[in-house]
């Protein structure tokens, strides 16, 4: 196990309905060592792919991005989420439904802050049906950027967001991948990462 | 000038309304050189309290929070916001009113994550009226824990919020108090921290 799933093991709680909560550590509170190492995981898994911005969503993906981006000296942008439909010209909005609530979000981030020079890596806490992520893809192709990698801290590996961005041929690397979790024993498998 | 001072003299934008718009450093794209030197300073200023946590609101507060807790070595915990009142026991509330905007929000920490051992360390991107911190001040003593310090990047002078707060007797340091700005021409001018 790496540190993010001993991590998840000691502090994390699983629930009915497989819901896992690692607010004591990633989503409410925060732990900003656990920040720092991901940051240096991530630049190591992402080396060599020139990233020049790191692209975020609000609210509990920014702290995450903005403790990695000290380790890619880089800016961070993060997207906004609204359910308006108050368009100004000057924003990339991405329209996303999510499939399984049937709700519908839009995704929006300012002309000013991404374009075609960018080579972006897009990070966020959680990965589970890929409804934000999939809109935050949408908006570095609307700026015609380049989305050099994804990197999450959580994936529940049991649902299809993950697999249908590795599909779509991105780099994306979640250092803890949750394959099965019992909240009757506590107990939680992780995908092998070797 | 100090830094930030002069950071928003050069890339902040003065719109009509005594609107400051400084979205592309601090409040959407984020440059965290920026907010790593604004750590260092808050450290300076609050040397000695015994901080033992940084409390921030979301969403623009937790990114400066994350990089400033990296100086205090210590966690972040950010508030949510939200317009409901499903008002769950295990959590701290504070009914917030906008004197400005006539509206209510609610301001909500888990009270797993704050209690009386808590030292807090209050961070926020912005200070006008001062309602969201007013709710913040309001969550920590729920918690019976101590509001240490409250630190802000950019104070409007010519706003009641932060004086208000600091007739209350907290220590509120703001990297930048802007006392006057004139979007015609573009001048600023700051409140001396000499």
């Amino acid at each position: 196990m790496n540190f993010l799933e001993e991590r998840i093991v000691n502090d994390g709680l699983i629930k009915e309905g497989n819901v896992l909560k690692v607010d004591s550590f990633l989503n409410h509170q925060m732990d900003i060592n656990l920040f720092d190492m991901m940051g240096e995981e991530f630049l190591r898994r992402f080396e060599g792919k020139g990233i020049n911005k790191i692209l975020t969503i609000e609210a509990s993906g920014i702290g995450i991005a903005c403790v990695v981006a000290k380790h890619f000296n880089v800016p961070v942008v993060f997207a906004k989420k609204s359910k308006s439909i108050n368009i100004d010209g000057d924003m990339y909005i991405a329209e996303v439904e999510s499939f399984t609530h049937k709700t519908k979000n839009q995704v929006i981030v300012s002309k000013k802050f991404l374009g075609p020079d960018d080579h972006v890596l897009i990070i966020d806490d959680f990965l589970a049906n890929g409804c934000a992520l999939q809109g935050l893809i949408s908006i570095v192709n609307q700026a015609e950027g380049t989305v050099e990698g994804i990197g999450i801290a959580i994936e529940k590996g049991f649902q299809s967001g993950g697999q249908i961005i590795r599909n779509l041929g991105y780099q994306l690397e979640s250092l803890a991948i949750v394959e099965s979790m019992d909240c009757e024993t506590g107990n939680i498998v992780f995908r092998s990462q070797e």
